[in-house]
């Protein structure tokens, strides 16, 4: 019986070009955030299925690769539901193992802990073209600082990894869910409703200020609410960054926390006025960010050669106490790895190398000594930082050859068994 | 209701110093192994239960973690047996996945193929300190290179990576399979017993030639095949390296074919003549490995910290050919990365780093301007290759700096509110 070749349905497989492609991204990555004191963590792919159902996961929860039981724990007769059988599943994101991570390890951690996480995660999402359902999350996460430090330096650290990637003119979007909810709350909107609001609010970008309000009305809200709440969005058209927010807190008066606009202004004043990489933050009054833990600040990377976003997070300060029953402040940001390195394969980006690379052609039936000679010569190039392949010539030694310098090859030797 | 803090049994989470230790030792490796030409690939973690059952994982197959059949798939009342509500599973090793992947793509890689994988297995073992259910493994394998240049250079760059981080006065293990198999033939045991064999010849170190002899034949063996079989061992004492091999090919004549004593000759001399690693490549006559798949050499690392094997392989010819029908070559070597790992734990290893660590404590409070100008300062030390670490003050800043001593940090520096 001959087995399965192809990967299962919705996975891939990795050939040497993307694998040394995905090797280098992480890479600059791991450095970049290195730097700013950002330290690397794992967790394993399998978690406790009453963690990932938690609710913190969102729609991620209906697509989980759940776990069978194993040995006397698995009870096939008496199960009558998918959830006897199963106790555990791979891990959606990588927020939840991180606040289970920590809320297991805290006493031995440093405060505030400031954490990267890269790794794959696992989604039974429908296949489609360039969407798999095993794939690499990148997240900067910091635990235990509630003041706008951590924003300010997520951002910063971001987008100099983004940077060192080669990208410039990008956009971080910027706002608050607090500001979000003062506006709805201003408009008239009820707060049990804030959510359903803020997914028709989301669509802005494709269907305009007339569709919202349109949507809006279609969904049996109010039309005054309607009306009041993009008359906020209108008037808030050409009052670019700290501007629009100073408009927000004069406007909302008590619907706002005032804390929430000084809050956002700082983090634009402060970065402005740092940053090192060429992108802009902006404020977005519009930005929603689908994940309901969110407390406060939100943001977004937005590239300008790609539609959708290339990252995102925010903070979300009631998550570890749901672990622990003690809230912990939080922030994060999660670099979208498969678009970046999509982004970079599109540009045709090339890894930048050191030393060339040689390959040494060994005729078949060469005598162990003359081996070992040729060895000794590959290791000599191999000291100066060179990659050296040494292969046996095939018998047809042209396409060999062809091929190894389509690979790259920039030198190529043919040994022989007799010395010429 | 409090969530699940730890990770699901047997699993661990990696926390920053290992996990830094681990992407340094991974850094190496790959490096190394790039040098060498070797090419990194990556596969999927979840794969076909027809390629995991194929009984090319032996043992491992009984430690499958399934995935729960999805949707419609999962019909749960017609279910008899586990086998209905699985197709998928994480995979155990990294060589069923490798010649899957050989087999898809075969036409796009080059010939020979030289690959490196690292990453992630699962096998739901009996938890035990130090033995985890996930853990990985760092194979390479050459494929499509029938002759002994591939042993060669698996053992050769192998070494080289070790070294690389730091380790020496090791021996590598050499035996065939072909071999082992003449002596059981010249021995006088039948073919269909030599798994049982060398099941019991594995324990040679432990219990010595009398041992063996006596679990012969308890296991029910002739005593005249044991008394031959163990006097052959008897007489390979002292003989070293091709020496050894020189008398078994004498000795065993027609039970040998003769290409299988020159092939390994050739390996000794050659390793020999050109490592630079610091190690011993040793004929070992009692060296079995498990797996059934070996068709030829098979080789060994042996620390001498270190009980067990702290890597391993060996070729094997007729796997490729299980799922496409035609056999292709294959040898491969793997690092046992998580016991290289604890070895360098128990050493105390300090991972070179370039570079000082600085801590800037940021107070409470500080305006976007003030801020920003630390983050400046920070910036210009990271331009020198430094790592800076910019953090608000905790009230407890004694013991802050305390921790962030211990964590490395060489330098620290306190920003207040108000210039001094």
């Amino acid at each position: 019986m001959n087995l399965v070749k192809n990967p299962v349905t919705g996975m891939k497989d990795v050939l040497p070009a993307e694998a040394e492609l995905r090797n280098y991204v992480m890479d600059v990555i791991r450095r970049t955030y290195a730097a700013y004191g950002f330290r690397q963590i794992e967790t394993p792919a399998v978690e406790s299925l009453a963690n990932l159902n938690s609710k913190q996961g969102g729609e991620n929860e209906k697509l989980i690769f759940k776990i069978l039981k194993r040995g006397d724990k698995l009870k096939l007769e008496e199960a009558r539901q998918a959830a006897d059988l199963t106790e555990e599943g791979l891990r959606y994101d990588l927020t939840v193992p991180l606040v289970r991570f920590f809320s297991a390890h805290q006493a031995q951690l440093p405060s505030p802990f400031k954490a990267l996480q890269m790794g794959p995660v696992w989604r039974a999402d429908r296949p489609q073209k360039g969407r798999f359902r095993q794939f690499v999350q990148c997240d900067i996460d910091i635990l235990g600082d509630a003041s706008n430090l951590a924003e300010i330096e997520l951002i910063l650290a971001t987008t100099k990894a983004l940077a060192n990637l080669g990208f410039s003119g990008f956009e971080v979007r910027i706002g608050d869910r607090r500001l979000l909810k003062a506006m709805a709350a201003f408009a008239g909107f009820a707060e049990e409703n804030y959510d359903e609001v803020f997914i028709i609010l989301d669509k802005m970008d494709k269907i305009g200020r007339d569709g919202v309000r349109q949507e809006l009305i279609d969904a049996g809200f109010d039309r005054e609410a309607a009306d009041r709440y993009l008359a906020l969005f209108a008037q808030m058209e050409g009052k670019k960054g700290t501007e629009g927010i100073r408009f927000l807190k004069e406007t909302l008066g008590a619907h706002l926390e005032e804390q929430a606009a000084d809050n956002l202004t700082q983090i634009l004043e402060c970065v402005e006025q740092t940053k090192e990489a060429d992108f802009a933050l902006v404020f977005d009054p519009t930005l929603v960010r689908g994940m309901s833990y969110y407390t406060g600040t939100i943001f977004e990377v937005a590239m300008p050669e790609f539609g959708a976003s290339a990252g995102g997070g925010g903070r979300y300060d009631k998550m570890v106490g749901k672990f622990t029953g003690q809230d912990v402040p939080a922030c994060g940001f999660s670099i979208g790895f498969e678009r970046i390195l999509l982004l970079l394969e599109e540009r045709g980006f090339r890894i930048p190398t050191e030393g060339k690379k040689a390959a040494f052609l060994v005729e078949k039936g060469m005598s162990a000594s003359r081996i070992g000679k040729v060895m000794e010569e590959a290791e000599e190039l191999r000291r100066n930082g060179d990659q050296v392949l040494v292969v046996r010539m095939n018998k047809n030694k042209k396409f060999q050859k062809e091929q190894l310098t389509a690979e790259g090859y920039t030198e190529i030797r043919e040994f022989f068994n007799r010395e010429d």
